[in-house]
């Protein structure tokens, strides 16, 4: 008999309630540069929401479902009349993530981000096409025609992946309950079954506060991270994975064998930035994985896109549109801020996550937080 | 009640036996540059095989189906064996062809291209997943790990594309009747109820012979054509759209009504080329579309994939790979054989295609043969 | 003893208003799509002005020296004060066309674009360069700092390419010369030794107006034209080149023997669009040379440039920019009206130039005017 | 009167040797991930050779020379007669590095990479040419075609940049005198006058050896390093940026004040990779920028080339060309020495530095090593 295991995002906000004990990277000490905004998640941008499904089940056989959708929505219930600039960018191309042809070309992210997993971006991609269809309206000239923008990172490791399990109704969950405030990290949403750097691994987000040129503006990034050997891990520059090698998901480290991994990273902020900006703020979550040692390694699909919330002038074909922008000479420190977001987002899923045992009894093991500790404070960090 | 007629590759196959006196572009007297293969079908370049499913299919309500599958198996029963190298160019990107970050990255192309309507992408990607998962083996990193490239056009103003009627039974067909030797053109497939300009569209293809260096290579194209407004229309440089003004899709001639267009090229080759020659052949493509009159319009997805089947040391992780390539000096002719194939390939899709009725009374009127011919010899060409 | 024939854009001004008679292909009937500007000319985009400095004398031993330089400032006068938005495109990279990693970075092209030969980009750069330091400020960071934007086609066939015969007072020349209204074309400036389709080539111009949105703006287009196989030359549909074979360049018309073409088209408008749009206006320069013949063979350098005046916000660090742009659902005409400029302004090319014996008598043969009529009016065209 | 202090490599050959003792990074305990080759230089890929000119000399009015080229040759002599594979990547594009277009397009590198001051690109262009036609044979088409690669990096503030003090005759000593064996740091060549992370910058260089498929291949790694912020320097993770405070070049440590700064990174291997592979490689260096605390600020034009020399074929036109590649699952070890060796070239560039006084007195300190240490040892590294 199956049971149902079901956590709808609004489960998980009263699970997250509960959790709120639980630390993130920072409540143990771990330093990072820069100011993060008030809750340290991607939601700190205004408008901005986040909705989880997340799927737990054991089925016969072994089989086991440890799989979600995480849907990032740009404007929360106006992301579907309003359409944001946006821009992306692939580290190491070894992943999926749709809708960015027209991305590339339109410099507009016309809908929500959907993360999943690899053999689910079919199921999510059809049923975000017809819940828009039952949202909204046709676009400005008048057709429908959706291409939404659907990621993903492999979780077949723990997930029974081949089974198809995400179906259109968990994607609707994740994205009419989709809501601001506090975001649930670690084994949630698309993240369920995700492994990093050989610990368990999942959704993490982490936001930076700036000022440019007298304003205050918010980056925030989510991450589905699902990538790394265990060896390559560095925690705010200390090479914490020499330190904590049990648990090891690949028993011989084969630089070559890590062939599985991911990361999709989404930068939101509300400075006012084109799209080749944006661009350009996609392309430093590669400055964020670095920091963390990643080498982004063939297997691993590292694909970055950012967006602006703004520009509320798009979505209207009857007009000249009105733009505002952050000069170049005065962007960089919403650079360092999503290099530093990005960082941090990583190591929050590390913390957050917790050990699973899943597919054909894999297990991943989550991030031991007082061994953590005791590497950090070694090496002169630490609470 | 439903009334199914699922044609499949195979009744296509009988149709098109059946269709043998069917004119085809130059059956007409319309010149082309350069030598076709046998068949003028992208399966004359060898081991590529093609599968159709046409839906049409008449509803309740007005509602009408006509869409369908397009497959294009690089390799035939071999193509997961073996990937092939690849590379693509998007010349206006308002369109969805999912797997083209793995492409760029690789440079590989690892299964079957597939194309329908811009709807039925998400079915079309899982269900190739699936598809590959039942026939083939995990790739050589010993992982399922698939990325299927799904392309589209939007077939919405003769099929109710938001019915979602591509199943994944179809997507088995055309994956499974995949077949060389002749390719049905017109109404048929993905290019089932495509518009290609305001005359019926859909699928055409074309081939070259170009000598190398001492030896005989092949380019094959297969379009889904569904793009242009009529007054853009030229064939071979007679512009044929200014005379045949009749039964337009858009009664206002407004170049920013044409939102909804798109065409699909694949191009194929036996040629020795590299991936990063691959993109070379495909942005090729360009040059076709622009001797057809094409301004790729802002809602064109106008995207190319090419390949080579010469390459057969692919899909090995155990040893160094063997490759042969045709150097950068001596490549022109295959530039010239793949932008005369372009443009033959989508002058075939108009020839071939049929007057159509479709949603909500919706039609699309074939290009008349008479009146072309009449147009061609008053400047000069015809039979 | 040297004989200087260093005619600069005041002379040819000078020759201009002489040439007054010259017909352009309009003249001699030649049918085009769409509506030009007043000067069909890049110059019909108000601020835009062009310089020319053109080189040419016989030297020893059968040496000559056919060259030049020709800039387009994008505000005249004002060019180094306020920067434009700008993208740009390569067909076939097999040229050089400097500052374009900053263009795509920044979206912004910062000075003027300027055409020369292939072993002339280095004086064309520095003496860039130098001039901006003798005209200009530092920059926005309060730095020196130029990556100016110099791009070239090849003309050693005519001109003793290895003598390096511009030296930086040409270039200045060009740059102080630079004026509006009628731009001189054919052998002059940077086209002074072109060949095009084997015919004498050079410097070509042409402009479209368009309604966008209830508001008239200009695309105006400048190519510096030196690519093609006389058999490929196809003018406003017509297989021109295959009637008028005399007088090649390649006696043996093999596709690859072409390695030493190249054109590089220079996009300018008023109209408000941002730099991803200004990338998509330069792609269309593609459609344009497909519609005349071109293969973009691996030789041909075929790399655009396009830029907008609209913006006048730039140059500013210390304060937000305020832009305006078209939307994309109404930016097709200005797609259109690129494709039909560079199609026209190549044309435009060929009728200017005139036949010219260079080094090593060498000789490139004008397109003959009466012939080309002829082939027209066969083909049911012309006067 | 002037003093000329035109220091050509052969003097810094025997500078080196003097200079033998000096310490690089591991020298002073700095812990680096994996196995670097006999010299931890570039010239560990067999074949390289490296050739710097020195360009120091007090002018009058206090300005001064403080700059110089870098020439390196993927194959020493027979640069010129084989081209070899390569890619390139642009971190954040404000800089120049010309010949990028062909490299994209054609997957070659058919000359040397030439690094320089940024108003000196120009120079060592046209030198580059001249140089080739002196040295070399027309290319495979039988023309005379040169597109050189040469990339700059800023050093006007201890540098008369706007002097153009670099000549024909020092590019010519750079290219000529380019051996293989150590190669010099610091403030040599292109690298004299450079600044990083406001301490002295310039040349560094490293290498890593890997084992891929049984068999041993070496990445080697040279940088001009010129960019960053004191405090976001890290060290094998450890920020030291923040200790090590005297000595800034910028007074108000402003984010956007940094646009003055660069990195070109060379990677050179002997590894067979193919030009998408090798596109990959040059990503890779991103990953090192980020452990060291880079943000790419908007001024820094982090510019990246790879090439292989493991390639003999190319350079020929008449013939298939036979090649071999690491298949892509086995690859990751050369992205993960990539990242390596572009960490500790950086750092070994500011080890080798030494203090100097420049242009208008300004001043830059070098890396003080007993500092370093000293912070090291604080956070648990060091001797």
């Amino acid at each position: 008999m199956r049971r149902t295991l079901w956590i709808t995002c609004f489960l998980l906000a009263a699970q997250f309630s509960i959790a709120a004990d639980q630390p993130r990277a920072r409540d143990l000490g771990i330093p990072f540069d820069g100011t993060p905004g008030p809750l340290n998640a991607i939601t700190d941008v205004a408008g901005v929401t986040v909705g989880h499904t997340t799927l737990i089940e054991d089925l016969e056989d072994g089989r086991a479902v440890r799989t979600g959708v995480t849907a990032v929505l740009p404007r929360g219930k106006d992301t579907l009349l309003r359409p944001v600039f946006g821009g992306w960018f692939a580290l190491n191309g070894n992943g999926e993530m749709t809708g960015t042809t027209w991305l590339e070309e339109s410099g507009q992210l016309e809908g929500p981000v959907m993360l999943t997993n690899t053999h689910s971006v079919g199921t999510v991609h059809q049923a975000t096409i017809a819940w828009r269809i039952r949202q909204g309206e046709p676009d400005a000239s008048g057709y429908w025609w959706a291409l939404p923008v659907v990621a993903e990172t492999w979780d077949g490791h723990l997930n029974d992946i081949n089974g198809f399990h995400v179906k259109a109704e968990h994607v609707d969950a994740a994205l009419d309950g989709a809501a601001s405030g506090a975001v649930a990290e670690g084994n949630v949403g698309g993240g369920t079954g995700m492994v990093c750097y050989e610990f368990k691994g999942g959704i993490g987000t982490a936001s930076r506060m700036v000022d440019v040129l007298g304003s205050s503006y918010t980056v925030g990034v989510l991450v589905q991270a699902n990538y790394g050997l265990r060896e390559q891990l560095r925690i705010s520059g200390v090479p914490v994975g020499r330190y904590l090698r049990e648990h090891r998901i690949y028993s011989e480290p084969d630089p070559d064998v890590d062939g599985t991994g991911s990361i999709i990273v989404v930068v939101a902020t509300d400075a006012p930035l084109l799209p080749h900006q944006l661009k350009r703020i996609a392309r430093r979550a590669a400055l964020g994985l670095g920091r963390n040692g990643s080498i982004a390694s063939n297997g691993s699909g590292d694909i970055f896109v950012a967006f602006s919330t703004a520009d509320v002038s798009l979505g209207r074909a009857d007009q000249l549109l009105d733009h505002q922008s952050i000069p170049n000479d005065a962007i960089s420190s919403l650079f360092g801020a999503t290099v530093e977001a990005v960082e941090e987002a990583i190591i929050n899923a590390l913390i957050a996550a917790r050990d699973m045992t899943g597919d054909q009894g894999h297990y991943a093991k989550a991030l031991p937080h007082d061994a953590l500790v005791e590497v950090m404070t070694s090496h002169a960090y630490g609470p």
